[in-house]
């Protein structure tokens, strides 16, 4: 018999509501972490840097920290950041010179969240507690609970990162980091975690780096951030990134060891960090991630070039690429969405009165740009399809004289599983249909998505993709799962047939 | 080095706040459990329960229930049961058959309590998930919890109960029954216990039978209950107590099944539920609370008679008592102090201009009775004395002739390490003053105590006390412990010696 | 055309929640009012006086003060004072040597309740600002509300207290007393109120002197209250009663000015502040409220002898009556009835398998006392009839032998229009039944009221009732209205024919 | 003497939080109102419109509606239209087919803002109720406040717009429309106010017309609008724009009667609501605010030329002229600032490691894009200059070789008494220094600011500004005032020198 996943559910529910205009028609990152050891008032230097990676999860956020008379200490909430852990009540109950944090976007599947699965987790071991943050995804989670209940630990969350924390509390090893390096050895899958003891600050990746993570000095101490933006806003340096398959353990006077638990393998970081999920004033491998989303504007006005009077960014997230298609095209850009800025939860719609409610309350045209015109519309990817169509029927109620959408990223046809909220294969619109299938399913005069190979270059790859062994992970375009996805095999997923 | 006990402080704090007049200065029943099978929507039973089995502890309550289309579910809250289980909201997340629940106080050293402490505390084991209630105290909770923690286990709440959870997930036993019975074994201390699987509903108590536990039936289900009070609530019938050391199995079916998992041992049944504990309409052994409580009051008429004009109770736990001394002395009773039915937290107290706020928000003097009056003052207890000074100083100042306290328990001189909040033992008076001394610390014109022997008549022994082997726990006057506490022995606490 | 009395429906509505256990059956007093002038922080005093008239009026409260810097602040809320005016962050808002406030229950027929309702009422005129606390109920508000709207008066609640701010603002004298007097010499039926300005603290009573209001003495300043009982909790001296059409202005340097601003009259205190409504620890005309409550015990032992085993009181309004009762019978006193201290909201009541649960809530019969007994079972006053048919079934259930009811009041039959929460007449059981009808109605063994005139003489009043003159007003139990109820008369009330 | 303009401080203080990066450092719209008649739930259709109005007013909002059983009921909350006026609960208690709504800024004044400073405000009249929602200032309200409380209205807020509605109550006529015409010839500044009875929808612009507001067909019903944007969001049609001095009066079944209470002047319409406040894809006079505004760009890059390597907009104001000033001047533009998406309340900054925290929470520059470049920065205006020259220190810290303000508005000199918020004159940075004063203050390369003649043009003026009878209001940039701000030249502010 199989355990259940989430035995019982909390009361403690979370509002859900979306920052982003079509929320629910994005692929969505799942968490971002942070650490900070050696500074005063670590929590604060924490606060800011999940509130710098608030992009990456909104549903809930967690800070664990220590001070040698305060001991452990702990807030786990639901919502933004800025509302939670910005109180001087709040933030005087997390003291010391050592924390780390996490933000999270619940995963597709969990009906209702509970703050116990709200991380980062802690465990009290025989020799002293330890706790950490993850971002990625499990790939044997359901395995390795099955195995870990049978010899009687009690799980308290439905989250695939508390095996993690159960491994380490079994695990015959003495210190902290050791524990870490054995646990995370019987791990397979994605994953960046941020951990801390009462002295040591851990950062890991796995051996292929799917997820990003990176180091950075601040005043005496250091920091490990899944991107860079984070470490611009509490004023750190920015040191390098973590290297796949790197465990890193910084000690309170400063001391930063570096160790290599994991056989080495080839890098495979997820390619969709460049596309959406990172935020476009991040620098990923020395790269702007702006810049690198400008260039996909520019790859694609060269590989589907269309005579238009604008090109016209659906907000916020295709604004780089349309710009570089702009630029490359010398089509103008302007503004013909415009974005309200104070989005939420979602209104009452008067009844039968009003349609497509849902984008109106999010987009509205800018009639007096778009009438007569032939419009470009630049997005960043079509999971759905659903609003790319809502959109392209508010453009042309405006009075637009063609819509042409150029898509910023590949056709997304395969689900991630490796810590992005993907809908199941079947509702991507890419993985039932073809690119002029697409076309006249959304009614638009022309559909082009960027090619793989250019995706490549924009991303700094010279050469395109190298077919033999890619660059990036980019699965959720290919197909090619470079970690196997056993829980979800075992659930009955198929594997693309290999040719 | 020692585990901690309480590894990480959660900001989910509760309100303290006090129901009774002088709560800090009262032994404090921590737990009431309440379980029910074979209802449609048993959890809207267990939580009538809890509300009569509010004053067994106020902090916080949770429940949880099975459905067989829903599985487990639970809500764990601070606050009083009629705030938090009464909403249509918050019962229709917990349908089904079979639902437990808990009433906690929290233990005196604990600063913050969390959430987490509150139970049912629930396990997934490997053929089935169980949730269990605890009322009482487990004395050997540190070591069993360093031996736990040593085998991998992660604890997630400071609560001594979560032990037998743990126990019972390593447990080499199959069926949940067994599992608990095999970790109640390992288990020393006070323990009536309501647990729950799929399809069953457990209760346990001790092989003393220290705290109460009951059996009802109610329409074509059962209930287990603290006391028969919550009985009487959903109006179901009293069927029997459930025996010392018996455990009761009750199925879907109706079926109840009675083990003996324990070695046989002589019952020690807490004395104090007669005289502050269990509520007054409650049944103990075929006796009314109430008027075990009232013939205390006959007895210290008997044993320290006083001639007085007015016997007034210290509201509201005196009042049986007083009744009883009004009665057997023939001197009128009367409201001499009136309690305000609308307290709460703490005032701010006007400064330097006011003292003794503290009282008077609670209590008020009845002027034009009690002047020039000769006051008999039964309560029910006194622990520190610092309220029954302050009570004194009230009825001086509003003109009483003569102050005579009566009480009706004997002095209480030893903490209670049985699921019970005393203080530590040099902050009970009786610990360190003879019973003249209190009189003259208190500045009354005479305080007397019901004797041992006294109380035991009272509580239906006629030939009072058994010393070569008392029919009662009373180890908070005798200083006796049926149970050795080894976890505070180890702390450094000191048994009275032995003559 | 009329104008609306409630023009606009608040969404600021408040919890209904109710503290007696049948409170539904009960009549409420609907304001307790209470100020201080000369005092260090006067708020916190009013809050502790409110605090101790929590009693005559839950379901909201107010605070207006004013200190010379900060000038009038104010803080109007929904629930108990306890709750709302204890912390620091509320009282820091509302500094200054003088203060008025108010607690109020609403009003029968409002269904929902608006923050602007609460009171004191504020209103700033051409010379400067003053406040008003009002206990009572002017029978003629629909008639000056009318008149006021077409000056152009605008209304901002739908209570008819605001009409005497309103009258104030358009008087053509200067200072705010003379204000007053000029504005509640329009004003008809019963009001004591508390007012403030800038320097002076203001007491009145109309001119019968229905609700009451004391003067106190409080360092060295003055304080104003509707009961004495709010004087013992911040340790002032009560001084007198303010008298009948008495008005005291007050001043900042201690000075107390008494005028008299309406025609002298006969008074006409309300007889049931006696019975029901004042706390037991108050002091009315010189006596302590718990003994004539106790004497009206006695007077209904003495009109309505029964022979029985136990005196048992319906908690807690009946517990004087009751001793008394049991004093003069002989027959002893018990507490039958067990009231559970935390009640609340109401419960979801288990479908169909649990009858009267509402009154199980909040009240458990102590079974093994009632059994095979004859109770007579002593209540304060019978209004719908409702919960004394509970309370005899519980009874019953319990196993009683016979029920005999005796009420501390006599029949009630006819509404109150002076500040009390009446049902209609229709609905009072005495409106309609004899007291034989009431008795089969019940299904009890015996039903007696007390007499109008044995309640007069256990008011002190040796003679009873003067019927050319009465003492007191007894509306609600002769049909006497002191003063014409014309509003009600306009909407169609029949006032008691006269023979 | 003068009567206190904010006599009571309420407790229901508004938090306030900023949804703009630098909203301390903008010139501020206050209000945005809205309404509807005619058609199925009104209060939806009226949130709906407020949500797209929020950008005029973030602190609070209210609906005022009406049904002919359910009467008028209104609701007024603190915090955003999307929070407040979505859920089921709340909408439900607004029913009807007619509907007022507003949303507010605070002023700059009022430390603590009060729940009943919320609009709209209602008045019960001799003949009925009316409810009215203002935009704009009343520049005499202090004087007619005085004379108001003089005749004995009692004001229940601060807001110089409650002024209107007790005018309307004192007005010797009958109907509403001919109350509002009376009272609002008496009132002097800049009003655009939408107002309701229970059958009518009323609109005024003043006769200088220098708030927006337009008219618009949605269904059966008409509705009326501060901007064409919230037409947009319920699928109304835009219909015509309310002309200044034009009151429109809309009855049920749909008539719309258009009158002129005042006398005939040249309209003065806000010039900054082309600049900043009104929303890009808003129309005003049949134009596209942000075609306008790259309009602006454009005579900028005109102007005002430089060579450099990046046209950069301060987001998200600046975005539509850096746009234009890029198309103008052929340098490239690119987002090289990133605004945070989930800004919100302040945070703790780490104490005195790292400085400039306000900023970088909002705001992060795009380092690998910025360093070594030339960049020109447009920004809408600059009112303090404190976050001008936090810019430029991110911008120089990252690396850039030369910044270059452009700024899309001549010099705010002046403060707007006609519904902004704007500091006083002193603290206005162009108030005190010249241009170049300005560029050394701030410390950049080159400062430039558009000319008042090429606003002028921007918006459409071929010709420039016609000196003798400017088309618009620009007193903020002019020190023009076309109405006399009489309360604050009482106060002591100075015109500019007429030469």
């Amino acid at each position: 018999m199989k355990p259940r996943l989430a035995p019982s559910l909390s009361l403690d529910q979370a509002p859900r509501f979306h920052a982003h205009p079509f929320d629910d028609d994005k692929l969505k990152e799942e968490c971002g972490i942070f650490g900070v050891i050696g500074v005063t008032d670590a929590s604060n230097f924490v606060a800011l840097g999940l509130h710098a990676l608030q992009h990456r999860g909104q549903e809930a956020g967690g800070i664990v920290c220590y001070h040698p008379d305060a001991g452990f200490n702990s807030a786990r909430r639901f919502g933004y950041v800025r509302d939670n852990f910005t109180s001087q009540d709040v933030m005087e109950t997390l003291p010391g010179p050592l924390a780390i944090g996490h933000v999270r976007y619940s995963t597709a599947g969990s009906k209702a969240a509970a703050i116990r699965d709200v991380q980062p987790f802690f465990g009290e071991f025989s020799r002293g507690g330890a706790a950490i943050a993850h971002n990625g995804n499990i790939t044997n989670a359901i395995a390795l609970r099955r195995e870990l209940i049978e010899r009687g630990s009690i799980f308290q969350s439905s989250s695939d990162s508390e095996c993690i924390i159960h491994l380490m509390a079994r695990s015959l090893q003495k210190s902290v980091p050791e524990r870490m390096e054995d646990a995370l050895r019987r791990v397979e899958g994605a994953f960046s975690v941020v951990a801390m003891t009462r002295t040591k600050l851990i950062g890991v990746r796995d051996p292929l780096g799917v997820r990003p993570l990176v180091l950075g000095k601040v005043a005496d101490g250091w920091c490990l951030s899944s991107e860079t933006c984070a470490l611009d806003i509490i004023g750190a340096e920015f040191v390098r990134e973590i290297e796949p398959g790197e465990m890193v353990v910084i000690t309170s006077d400063g001391k930063v060891d570096s160790r290599r638990p994991f056989r080495s393998q080839p890098s495979k970081f997820c390619i969709f960090e460049h596309v959406y999920f990172s935020r476009p004033d991040s620098i990923i491998g020395g790269k702007s991630v702006y810049d690198t989303r400008r260039r996909i504007g520019v790859e694609l006005a060269r590989e589907a070039p269309v005579e238009a009077d604008l090109v016209c960014p659906v907000p916020d997230s295709g604004t780089p690429a349309a710009i570089g298609f702009s630029q490359e095209s010398g089509i103008p850009y302007a503004m013909g969405i415009i974005r309200n800025q104070y989005m939420g939860r979602t209104f009452i719609e008067p009844t039968e009165q009003i349609r497509n409610m849902g984008v109106r309350l999010k987009l509205n045209v800018n009639r007096a740009l778009i009438k007569g015109k032939r419009v470009v519309l630049v997005d960043d990817s079509v999971v759905r399809g659903t609003t790319s169509r809502k959109i392209k029927e508010m453009i042309l109620d405006a009075g637009a004289a063609e819509v042409h959408f150029r898509i910023a990223s590949p056709p997304t046809a395969w689900p991630c599983f490796y810590g992005v909220d993907t809908p199941q294969r079947e509702k991507l619109l890419a993985a039932t249909m073809t690119e002029d299938e697409m076309r006249d399913h959304l009614r638009v005069d022309s559909l082009r998505f960027v090619s793989l190979d250019g995706l490549y270059r924009a991303a700094g790859e010279a050469e395109g993709r190298d077919n033999a062994c890619p660059q990036y992970c980019d699965a959720c375009f290919s197909g090619e799962y470079p970690v196997e996805p056993s829980d979800m095999i075992e659930k009955g997923f198929e594997l693309k047939a290999t040719e």
